[in-house]
């Protein structure tokens, strides 16, 4: 049983590795990211997006080469557990989403993606073997076209000084930046000093 | 020089790796997480913050715990090259920016980052050459507080079937789910097959 290019053992390595604890969802993901490739074209530059923020966004970063910095890897959060690689350039694709049917015959995976017990009370051996052996079989797949404006690649453009901040930021965001405009999820308190100097100094 | 518990080198080689390509962006960011780190206090679990979705993030996931899928890092589109990382418990963290005063002195990088030129102009030797020389010297940093509602860890929980897609999605988010509700950035064209089996069948 393989994952992409890595052994199930593998895998679960990574998982520890980048996602720091071996979360059920992210194994799963590998699952559906496998399925998906299975149906792709061998040849061509799939994009991809996910469907929700929790642990399917890591399975996709460690098993194919979009992530979320090179912008290959879109996060459009529809609460769903669903993802989709699709050809960057004419945004045909595959869409695999966990299937709630289908989980229905697998208890212990039924029991988690649902929260239907609390945490501790999961049998997480008996979870972890169930997902193991049902693999892609929870899953379902669509094949999807994206709409034009998404395959657009986002680039950063025009550039200003923020009036109120000093730091750069999009122009199209208006007079002054985000941040400014309140969208700052924080408030600064102190700067304790101005680490570096220029060079020229 | 180190980034982290990287030598300049290793990093260079682990941005090629998941990034796929050595971006300016996230050598600088690597440089950004450093100096925060070298601000933060030894002991502690820190959440982070990237004020934009370029490079920036994969700096971030690369050198630090904190992924878009564990939920430690999160992506608040500000258009700001800037990050934060806070202590998850009481919000008090260091926020680090690119300074675009202390770019002034650094004719490529600002060339790179007000994106002065196109692309095949640029000198991406003089601008790698100047990156390394930089370091840490373009950045500031500020002590913030992050606002009580963002260190709420945010769980998956209350989920219904959407009686559209028949998907499971977050009862929160109405009758039926966002993507039925047109948020989905793409048309299903067609079911190909029911890939799998459950284990009754």
């Amino acid at each position: 049983m393989n994952i992409c290019s890595y052994t199930f053992e593998e895998y679960i390595e990574r998982i520890q590795c980048f996602h720091g604890f071996v979360a059920p969802g992210v194994i799963i993901g590998g699952f559906m990211i496998d399925l998906a490739y299975q149906h792709l074209p061998e040849e061509g530059l799939f994009d991809a997006i996910s469907e929700t923020a929790h642990c399917l966004p890591d399975a996709i970063q460690l098993l194919t080469p979009c992530t979320v910095g090179n912008g290959w890897l879109r996060v459009i959060n529809m609460g769903r557990y669903a993802m989709t690689l699709y050809d960057k350039y004419n945004g045909k694709g595959i869409r695999v989403f966990l299937d709630s049917a289908k989980v229905e015959s697998w208890p212990e995976i039924k029991s988690w993606f649902f929260n239907l017990k609390p945490k501790k009370e999961q049998d997480s051996q008996l979870l972890m073997k169930q997902i193991k052996e049902a693999g892609a079989n929870i899953c379902s797949i669509q094949q999807v076209k994206i709409a034009p404006r998404f395959l657009k690649k986002l680039h950063r453009t025009g550039f200003a000084i923020c009036p109120s901040c000093k730091e750069a930021y999009p122009l199209a965001d208006g007079e002054i930046c985000l941040g400014c405009q309140g969208e700052a999820p924080y408030v600064v308190s102190q700067i304790p000093h101005n680490p570096g100097t220029t060079h020229e100094e």
